[in-house]
C-alpha cells in the first residue's frame, strides 16, 4: 500500500532498519548542512559524494584512491586532515569532476537507516521542487521523508524542508508526521531565511559567524538536481 | 537552565526516563482521547483519575476499593468489564464525586515517562489556556510538552495542542520541537475541528461513527481547569 510519511526525530530513525520500506522512495533532509552541501557539490560538477559513518572509513578510502576529496564535520567543525568541512560554500568550483567522501553526524546515519528503500534521495531547500517533481513522477511508490535532526533531537529546518515537499505534493493523502511537516512549512513559507535563523542550528551557526552558510542553505529551488544514493555508495545527480 | 521543549513521538518518549527533568513542568497531551477525557471528567466533578499501565492493575485496585470506576481502552475500544471507555462523552455527570482508574495505550505511558519531573500536567485543547496560564505563572521552570502519540507514531492532534500552548507563551525562547508544534498550531489555528478531522486518529474515529467525540475534543478552552498528577497517583484539578 502506498503511503506518504515522514520521520521527525533521530530516535525514530533508529527504528527504520526494522521497517518495511519495500518499494519506498526515502528522501533524507539534513538542511544545515550536510544535504545542502551534497546538492551544492553536485551542482558544481562533483561526480559523486559518498557518505560514510566514520572518519577512519573516509581515510581508508582515500588511501585506496588518493584522488578522492574528504569532507565532513564533527560537532559542526572540519575534521583534521580533511580537504573540506561541512559548509556548502566550500563545495564550489573546486569540486568539479571530483569524487568526495563525506562523514557527518546525522545525515550519514539517516541515509544508512533507509538503505533498504527502493530509492534513496538527498534533498534540501535548494532542490526541493526538483525532488518533489521526481516523487510526482512515481505516484505509486510509498514516500518517506526522513528529517535527519541534530544529535538525538529533531531539527526545525529539516522538518520545514520536508514540509515544502509535502506542500508541493499536497494532493496526496498523508500520514500525520507528513502533515506536521507540511504545517511547519505552511506557517513559515514566506521566509525560509527567517525560519532557518530561528532554528537551533541556525542560531548556533550565526553565533559562529556563519550567517552566509545559513543564507545559502535557505535558498529555495536554486538548484535543479535530483540527488540519488546509488548502489555503489555514491550520491549522484540523476 | 530553563528550556521550553517538546517531545513529538513515542520513540523519544521512551528516552525520557533517562533525561534530567529536575525542576521541569511536564505537560502530557493525548488529545484523542485520553487527556481530553481526563479533563472532561474533572470538569464534571470527578475527584481524581488514576492512570495505570495495565488492565490487571486497574482490576486489582477495584478489588481493593469497589467504589472506583474503571475506564480506558485497548485499540480504541472499551475494555471488557470496565465501567467506562475512552470517550470523553462518557465522563459526564455520572462521574461526579467519583475516583476513576484509567488505562490507555499511549497517554499512560507518557505520564509514567515523566514521573521524575517536578510537576506533571495532563492537557488538551479543552483546557489549553488554563494550562498555559499555569506555565506563565512559573516562568523559571523548564517546560517539556509531551505529545503522547499513537502506538509508535506521532499524532498530529497532540502536536497541534502542544503548539497552542507554545503559541500562547510565544515570548519564551523555544527549542526546535516546540517551534515545530507552534508552527503546526499557527498553520491551522482557525479551525481545530478541521485539524482533528484530518488527523489519522480523527479519521479513524469518524469511520467508526464517533464524530461527536472528535467534535468534543476539538473544543478550545471550554474548561478552565489545570489537571495535575499528584504524588498519590491521581490526576486532580489544582
Amino acid at each position: 500500500m502506498s503511503y506518504f510519511d515522514a520521520i521527525l526525530s533521530p530516535p525514530e530513525i533508529d527504528l527504520l532498519p526494522q521497517r518495511d520500506l519495500r518499494g519506498a522512495i526515502a528522501v533524507v533532509f539534513d538542511v544545515l548542512r550536510a544535504t545542502s552541501s551534497i546538492v551544492t557539490a553536485l551542482s558544481n560538477g562533483a561526480s559523486g559524494i559518498r557518505p560514510v559513518n566514520t572518519i577512519e572509513e573516509a581515510r581508508d578510502l582515500k588511501t585506496l584512491n588518493p584522488n578522492l576529496l574528504l569532507g565532513g564535520e564533527r560537532n559542526g567543525e572540519r575534521i583534521e586532515g580533511f580537504d573540506l568541512g561541512n559548509s556548502p560554500l566550500e563545495y564550489n568550483e573546486s569540486v568539479r569532476g571530483r569524487e568526495i567522501v563525506t562523514t557527518t553526524t546525522n545525515g550519514t546515519v539517516a541515509l544508512r537507516a533507509v538503505a533498504h528503500a527502493e530509492t534513496i534521495l538527498a534533498a534540501s531547500l535548494l532542490n526541493a521542487t526538483a525532488t518533489a517533481e521526481f516523487l510526482s513522477k512515481h505516484p505509486a511508490n510509498p514516500v518517506i521523508l526522513v528529517c535527519a535532526g541534530t544529535f538525538r533531537d529533531p531539527a526545525l529546518e529539516d522538518i520545514y524542508a520536508a514540509g515544502l515537499i509535502a506542500w508541493i505534493l499536497q494532493a496526496r493523502e498523508m500520514r500525520d508526521p507528513a502533515l506536521v511537516a507540511k504545517s511547519v512549512y505552511a506557517a513559515n513559507h514566506e521566509d525560509s531565511l527567517a525560519l532557518l535563523r530561528s532554528a537551533e542550528n541556525g542560531r548556533a551557526l550565526i553565533r559562529k559567524g556563519r550567517i552566509r552558510e545559513v543564507e545559502w542553505c535557505a535558498q529555495v529551488d536554486t538548484i535543479n538536481i535530483v540527488a540519488e544514493l546509488k548502489p555503489d555508495g555514491f550520491i549522484r545527480s540523476i
